[in-house]
C-alpha cells in the first residue's frame, strides 16, 4: 500500500489556534507524504455527540484505506484510552471516550486496539495535547502501514454513549430524539429510513412528524419541494428523518433543541 | 495527464457539519489522487451573489488544468440543471443557478454541458444532496480526464443573474453597485478599473466617490496610504474599485449595505 | 529535494473571501506540486501578536523542509519589507513587522533575506495584495528549491515585537504577560517553564499563581485534573503556564485580557 494515504482530521480545536497546525505537523513529520483532509475544526468544544454524529455523516464517503483522526478529548492526560478502530471501511484513531458510538453502531468492527507503544509518540508528551503527541502521530504510522497489533491490546468494551434507541410506541410511532441541528436550521433526527421498515412491511404508511408539541404533515423528498409558509420533513442525506423550512431555520420556528423527543406517527392501512 | 488534478472546493455549507466532508469522501472515492483545496465553505446559506463574487475573485489564479466545484444550491433536488463549464482557465462544476455568473461574463466560454450521465453519479442519489452524489464525483471524474461531451448534453442558455451593468450617466459618472464586503469593512463594488476606460480615454479624471449620500475624496493605492481618519478609495486586488477606512470596518462607518447604489465621478479636462 | 514540499499558510483574510483562494491559487501556479497546509485563516484582522503565537505554537511540529507563509499584512503595499527565514526547523515566508518574532526568540536564525527578485513575482503586482502576488509566488518558488541568494540581499535588523520579557522580581515572583486567549478559555501567558530554572535550581518551589488580583493556588498537569469549582494553572502544549478551568471559560471567569500582567509565585526551600 502506498505510503500517500488520506487521513481526514475532524476536532473542536476551533479555527484560530495552533492546535490544528500542530497535529498537522505531527502527523507529517511521521509521514510527509501522507494526505490530510479537514472535516471540521469547529465542533463545539467537548461536544461528543455532535463530533460522533460528524464522522458518522461521511467516513463511508471515503476509499477504505482511510484514516479519520477524531480529537475532541476532553479527559486529555487522564487515565481514558486511546483507540484505534478498524472497520471494512477505514480506520479510527481517537480516545476511548464515546465519540465513535455512532459509526460502532452501524458499522462492524473488524478490530480495536488500545494506544500503548510508545515508541510512536511524538516526545516528550505533554499531559494536555494528546492530539499532537499520541493520536496525530499514531494515524502517522498507521498511514505507514504498522499493523493494528503493534499498536496496543485488543479491546472488547470500547466506551459507547447511551443514547436512547428509536424505539416503536404503543400508538403506531416511531420514537426518537433530536441529534443535530445543522447550520441551515435543519432538526436531523436519530430516527432512520431503515428504522420504519417494521411498520412499513406491515402495510402502514407515515402520516405526521411530531416536535416539541407540534405536528408536522407535509413530507416531501427534497428542500426545495416543501411549502414556503410551513415546516415540513425528509428524509436527509445521512438517511435520518429530518425537519425542514423553506429558506428558514427551522429549529427556530419550532423551538427545537438537540435531545427533544420527536416522532414518526403512522396510519393503519384502509 | 496526470492524475494529480487539483479540485478547488467552495459551498456554503459551513465549517460545522459533515457536509464538506462528505464531499470530498465523495470526489477522492473516484479519483483517490486529486488534491482538494478548500475555498471557503462560509458563503452564508443559499447566497448565490457571495459564492459568484468569490470563485470570481480567485479561478485566475490557479492553474488552467483545476477543477472548480462550487456547491451553493438552493434548488438542490429540483429539475434545475448541473452544469460543467469550461474555459481557457479551468473546468467549472455547479448548480445551473447562476452562481457562474461573474466567471461568465469575464471570461469566453469554450464549451457548457448539462450533467445528465448517470454513470457518474454516487448511488443512491440523495434528492437532499446533489454535492456528495453528482457535483463532487463529476468533479472527481473530470479529474482523472474524461472528456466533457461523455457528461452530457451542450447547454447554451445557462442561468445568469440579473445584475445591474455599470452604466455611464450624464453627468460624467460611473454607477455600479456593492458587490460585496468583506471581512475587513472594506466597501468592493461592481466597477471595475476597466469600466473607467472609456471616461479616461476621453482626459476626464476621477474626482471622488459616492456612497450612501457620502462623497468620499481621497484616492490612494494600497490601505496603509489613507487617511487615519476618513474613508478613502482604491482599486482592489480582484480590480474592482472599492471603500476602505484605516484599521476600521468603512462598512459600519458608511453604513453600507451590499446591493447599495454607488458611483466614481469624474471632472473634464482642463 | 522534491517538489511536493509542503507549505503552511496562516493568515488574518478569514474564511469568507477569495483570499485565501488566490494566494493557493497563485502557489500553486508556481508548484503544482506543492501541497498547502492550512494553519488558521481567523487570526483577528491585522493582529500580529495572534499570528506571531500560532506560528510559534506549531512550527516546529513540521518537517525542516517546510515552508511556513504568513499573511498578516496591515502594511501592505508601503515600503515595509518582505522576508524569507531560514533557521534549521524550516522557511519563513512574511512581511517584515514581527509577525515572526516569537519564532527568532526562540530559534538560531541561519539567514533572513529581503524579498526583492520581481521576476518570481506574479504580475502586475497589486498594491493591495502582496499575500497572491509576492509572499504566495515565492514560497512556491522556494518549494521548488531556489536558493535565497536569489531572492534579495541579506537582512540583518529584523522588526521585533517589543514584548515584555518574563522577569524575577524581588519578591519570588515571576512576572510576565498573558500572550493568548485561546478558544477553550484557556489564558496562555508568557512565562515558560524554562524560565522558571533559575528559580527551582535554587531550590525553590512553585506556590501559586497571580492574575487580575486574583490567586490561584491549584497546580495539575492536565486539564481533567483540575478542581470543578475553581480555576488553577498548568504547563500548557507549548511549554508556557497557562490558566484554565473544568469546562468553563477561565478567561470569563477570572475577566482576563491578552495583555494582563501575571506572577508565578515561588516558595523558598524549607
Amino acid at each position: 500500500m502506498s505510503e500517500d494515504r488520506i487521513i481526514t482530521f475532524l476536532s473542536d480545536f476551533g479555527t484560530l489556534e495552533y492546535y490544528t497546525g500542530a497535529v498537522k505537523g505531527a502527523i507529517l513529520s511521521v509521514n510527509p507524504s501522507a494526505r490530510i483532509i479537514d472535516l471540521s475544526h469547529d465542533i463545539p468544544s467537548h461536544d461528543l455527540l455532535c463530533a460522533a454524529f460528524t464522522i458518522y455523516g461521511c467516513y463511508l464517503n471515503f476509499p477504505p484505506s482511510t484514516i479519520h483522526l477524531i480529537v475532541v478529548d476532553p479527559g486529555v492526560g487522564s487515565k481514558r484510552r486511546g483507540l484505534v478502530m478498524r472497520t471494512d471501511s477505514g480506520f479510527f484513531v481517537a480516545p476511548d471516550n464515546g465519540v465513535l458510538s455512532l459509526v460502532m453502531a452501524h458499522e462492524e468492527t473488524k478490530r480495536i486496539v488500545s494506544i500503548e507503544a510508545e515508541h510512536y509518540f511524538r516526545k516528550p508528551v505533554s499531559p494536555t495535547f494528546h492530539g499532537r503527541d499520541i493520536f496525530g502521530p499514531v494515524a502517522g504510522w498507521i498511514s505507514k502501514g504498522i499493523e493494528l497489533s503493534n499498536i496496543g491490546s485488543e479491546v472488547l468494551d470500547p466506551v459507547r454513549m447511551g443514547l436512547p434507541a428509536t424505539k416503536e410506541s404503543e400508538s403506531n410511532c416511531l420514537e426518537g430524539f433530536v441529534l443535530h441541528i445543522d447550520k441551515f436550521g435543519n432538526i436531523i433526527t436519530s430516527i432512520s429510513e431503515r428504522d420504519t421498515k417494521s411498520l412499513s412491511d406491515r402495510g402502514k404508511t407515515i402520516q405526521s412528524f411530531s416536535i416539541n408539541n407540534r405536528e408536522i404533515n407535509q413530507q416531501v423528498r427534497f428542500y426545495s419541494e416543501g411549502s414556503d409558509k410551513d415546516p415540513f420533513f425528509l428524509v436527509g442525506s445521512a438517511g435520518f428523518f429530518e425537519v425542514s423550512a423553506q429558506k428558514q431555520s427551522a429549529a427556530r420556528i419550532i423551538g427545537a433543541q438537540r435531545g427533544m423527543k420527536v416522532g414518526v406517527h403512522f396510519q393503519d392501512p384502509h
